[in-house]
């Protein structure tokens, strides 16, 4: 029987939309790995009673595994720990050497901090020492400790408790594995694999089309657990199954493949980023760009290892930018306007010339709010992609959304018509 | 008393940590402004049964209201309708008027489909027309229409059922807000106070300590609900107060300052990139950045009219491009290196004379998870912010966590160097 778990996510600042989450997912994805299964995840305030009600909810659903995250910070509103004692039905306790070891890393990072006070760090850490008699204790990574609490005497969930920001969260998962309490949860664990499919270019209606004619046609999807999903304009298939239906999920690739093959871009996976990385093998790539403000060279950057091939690129918001900085004529600029098919690729051309790059790339448009016309509304983009004296690709979008959706919509377009063209032309 | 409500974002692939949730924080915001208090954000996947539990468990704990997100799609795995009339004891009935609405709408659509077929349409569109008895169709902003459920015969919570798309979700909540249903569990909200200050270089456990002794020194906190919570490397005190209580935050805000003049840079929740731009008056700014690949220019042109001052940026990666496109020395970069605080002061000069910009950045660093060394490990990295001609600021620092981190903190680093040179000279 597969184990199923709950995420439990306390923070007011998450409850109010300060802050977006970050450990759900990622705990998720973590749980799927293990082959538990999740079955909820609750994003409660720093109230007790609210918290205590969602750890109730879970132990009534019968879940095996809770996590927790955040919660265990110096001030008075963070009371996981002691919440989860009482949710087990254990006393809290002082862990004397624990103490001790949370004051030697404040007073390693002590240096860091501009104003301090010794009192403070003092009081903060006794309250992190206080635990769950019976807890395993995960060693801080910042400063607080985390749990691994056993079922109280009454049975219910284990309850691995860890902190809030995900750099802490993240190694000390690690940590939580290793421990006998959720080894003995995870030993009743059975393997899913959950596969993802990318497509471009096809309406989530047509893909319902096309699942409906598979079943009729013989296609066993009835060990799959599939779901489909917009996503930044791509359509993902995401689908679970235990390894024995791996056949079928085969079988159901080959199917899809048949029916979409256009637009089936990634069968593993695999991003457009990643794919477009790879497909460069290397080549050197260079940005010029305008209404995208840098977020596609950011973009091309976020992989480690990218100072590798990517050399750089200009930002030319303003009309001399573009001519100075990419060498755009001033008169194409005057006779198309800056936002024109004919300014796009001299900015593809202009990226190769001043970085010496082997591609380029140009993007000028419209990302709003301000800066429509009638007849280049908000949401026109043109587009280019070129090789150093060689194949190219260009194009002009209308993108829906705000200035954000616009700006990522555009760096997306983009990634697929470089994998286009290098998989042409590479 | 103050309505209370909960979330049930739908979807395997939020719950699986595919995609991340934007609707509940939106949604968990709108809510505050309404003066509703939220007690749980539930992610479940899209196991009808685990909805159900969701929504069960929300009646338990009495909230007046539920806000659904996602499951509304043509795919067999959308649900949310259904799983709602079932919780509301409502039959489920199909709309002729609103199928051909739909229907309309995909057909307006057909154009920029590549593949397209006029029997899915059909198909996802019938689907989508099957709602509750007795509910309010909010009309579609995409194809899916939303829903507002009235409480069934037994009592229990309003559920409002909305798109998962944040583009469609967020218009339709405007028409959920008009309809009577609604409008009945609003009219028993009393409005509360939600406000934001932001510090920076405060560690939290001392902030621990300055309310307990403002509280000792008679500072009224008890009105207050206070969360602190560390956020990219600023602080936030996040502060919940009824109307009654201002007199006791304004003190509050005061004691902050009495104790944290300093740190205390937005006492009115002010991010510090609104503060900058509102600082540069107009002025011009360019950027010359290395490891942060683009990042910093795009969190500058974030902004909607951010084109009037951001005049652009150049990413640097390579050493010839340093040279080439932001004017570095060579032999400069070749004395200090090209992680180095000389480079950093020459890059943010080379943007200035580039772009004729009034003020430059300059940012050089180590992002990881490669290229780091004794002496620059990774996360070292050198910031420069100038004037043409005029006042400056230059700094080293060494920032935690992994390469998104490091590029993500380097941008806010600038921008608290940019804010403070701006305010001493500005």
């Amino acid at each position: 029987m597969t184990p199923r778990a709950g995420i439990v996510v306390t923070g007011t600042e998450v409850l109010g939309g300060i802050i977006s989450d970050r450990n759900g997912p990622w705990l998720s994805e973590r749980l799927r790995g293990e082959g538990v299964e999740l079955a909820h995840i609750m994003v409660v305030g720093d109230r007790p009673g609210d918290m205590r009600a969602a750890l109730d909810f879970l132990a009534r659903e019968g879940v095996d595994l809770v996590i927790t995250s955040g919660g265990l910070g110096p001030t008075a509103d963070d009371l996981t720990a002691e919440v989860v004692g009482a949710f087990t039905g254990r006393a809290m306790a002082l862990d004397t050497a624990l103490e001790e070891r949370i004051l030697a890393i404040l007073q390693r990072n002590r240096a860091s901090w501009r104003t301090y006070s010794e009192e403070a760090l003092r009081a903060g850490n006794r309250k992190q020492a206080i635990v769950p008699a019976g807890a395993t204790i995960l060693e801080p990574v910042g400063t607080a400790p985390g749990l691994v609490v056993p079922p109280g005497a009454d049975g219910g969930p284990t309850v691995v408790v860890l902190p809030g920001p995900p750099g802490e969260l993240q190694p000390m998962w690690g940590a939580a594995l290793a421990t006998a309490p959720l080894q003995a949860v995870l030993a009743r664990a059975a393997t899913l694999e959950q596969r993802l499919m990318r497509l471009i270019g096809v309406p989530e209606s047509e893909l319902a089309l096309s699942l409906e004619a598979m079943a009729q046609a013989g296609v066993a999807l009835g060990a799959l657990e599939i779901t489909t999903c917009l996503r930044r304009g791509e359509l993902e298939i995401a689908t679970t199954f235990s390894p024995e239906a791996a056949g079928d999920y085969d079988a159901f690739v080959a199917a899809v493949r048949a029916r979409h093959g256009d637009a089936l871009f990634s069968a593993d996976g695999a991003t457009v980023d990643e794919q477009v990385a790879a497909l460069l093998g290397g080549r050197t790539i260079a940005v010029a760009e305008s209404c995208t403000g840098g977020l596609m060279t950011g973009r091309l950057t976020d992989r480690a290892g990218s100072s590798e091939y990517v050399l750089g690129g200009v930002v030319v918001y303003s009309n001399a930018a573009k001519t100075a900085l990419a060498g755009v004529p001033e008169e194409l600029i005057e006779r198309h306007g800056a936002v024109s098919p004919e300014v796009a690729v001299a900015l593809a051309d202009g990226a190769i010339a001043r970085f010496g790059a082997e591609l380029g790339i140009g993007i000028t448009g419209v990302a709003g709010p301000g800066g429509g016309s009638a007849e280049k509304p908000v949401g026109t983009v043109c587009l280019s992609v070129a090789e150093a004296g060689g194949a190219r690709a260009d194009r002009t979008v209308r993108l829906p959304g705000d200035r954000a959706m616009v700006r990522e919509r555009s760096t997306t377009v983009v990634l697929h018509m470089l994998r286009r063209l290098l998989q042409r032309h590479g």
